[in-house]
């Protein structure tokens, strides 16, 4: 544990003085890495990075309810939850977890409503690197994550709708008044109007 | 932040070598401060701590649903978050959150299930301090957070059937198996059975 403090200690030396906010780069340990053929290795720790919200059964048509229900947690790393704090916006080397759990009830003394399940179901990572953002989805069971292709739909979406930067930041109760008062939100967001409470 | 850095491997330079575990002291800035009347100093950070996990509408009596929805987020302070991977246990100077936000549909582009409001409708703290659990609640608007009086009823229901020292990590998923291989889970708990998959 000490020698990882002194790793992340160690990459945040660098710091870089951007539109004058001071902003870390990210460290070798928070930074994308890939594998020979292009997969991203997916980050080991994301369960200590900074956590971005949980919905249930999140779904971007008015299909029917279901009861199987489905949690999608998200988290950023710390770095450049730091960075979007002071600027609004997304650094480069920024990675976004997608992470799935079925909600379980009743469990244990809880009698309604919903609980997270043990198992993951699944794990996404949305990625800006060289000022491009990319999607990879976990190969469960192993510790690498394919890229999705562009024509899978996720991009499209996410640079039609994303509230900032191609990213969903409207689901982002800690973020979304930042980047409002950053002026940083996307006129699409703008204009379809509903935000959240 | 370099400050706070700084500060913080300051603080984690004390290791305390407990149960042939190496176990890290809580260092200042995670530990519990307190003002001079006994209310507990809110942590500003604790969005940054590492999180435990979500509920949707969890509720102690199977009551009827309601079109409300509620959502509990559950963080812990890292060093404790570590320590309890280590050993299965919680350490002295340990802050369990509960942030309570509402749950919102349609909200943008999801028309389905729920997100987070941005608005916080409650915060509480469980607090471990020389050996002893007490729960706190924040009034809203301030920084303080008043001590629950242990006839609130917090404090029975979560020694009676608290999976792990008095705290319900039956529903916090990367620390049940943590409990289960380490062997710290309560008997009562074992008893109650029903335990998530």
């Amino acid at each position: 544990m000490l020698k990882r403090l002194g790793f992340v200690a160690g990459g945040l030396m660098v710091v870089v003085v951007a539109l004058g906010h001071a902003v870390m780069s990210v460290p070798k340990g928070e930074a994308p890495a890939y594998t020979a053929d292009g997969s991203l290795m997916a980050p080991a720790h994301y369960r200590e990075w900074v956590y971005l919200s949980s919905g249930i059964d999140m779904a971007y048509t008015a299909s029917q309810e279901t009861e199987h229900h489905v949690f999608d947690n998200t988290f950023v790393n710390p770095i450049s939850y730091r960075a979007f704090l002071a600027t609004g916006r997304w650094q480069d080397g920024t990675t976004i977890v997608l992470e799935v759990r079925g909600g379980e009830s009743p469990v244990s003394i809880n009698k309604r409503g919903s609980t997270q399940s043990v198992k993951v179901d699944a794990e996404e990572f949305h990625v800006k690197d060289k000022g491009k953002w990319s999607f990879y989805r976990l190969v469960m069971g192993t510790n690498s994550a394919k890229l999705l292709p562009v024509g899978a739909g996720c991009q499209a979406c996410h640079a039609a709708h994303g509230a900032v930067d191609e990213t969903f930041v409207q689901f982002y109760p800690t973020l979304l008044p930042v980047a409002k008062a950053k002026g940083t939100v996307s006129e699409m967001y703008l204009k379809e109007g509903q935000t959240s409470k």
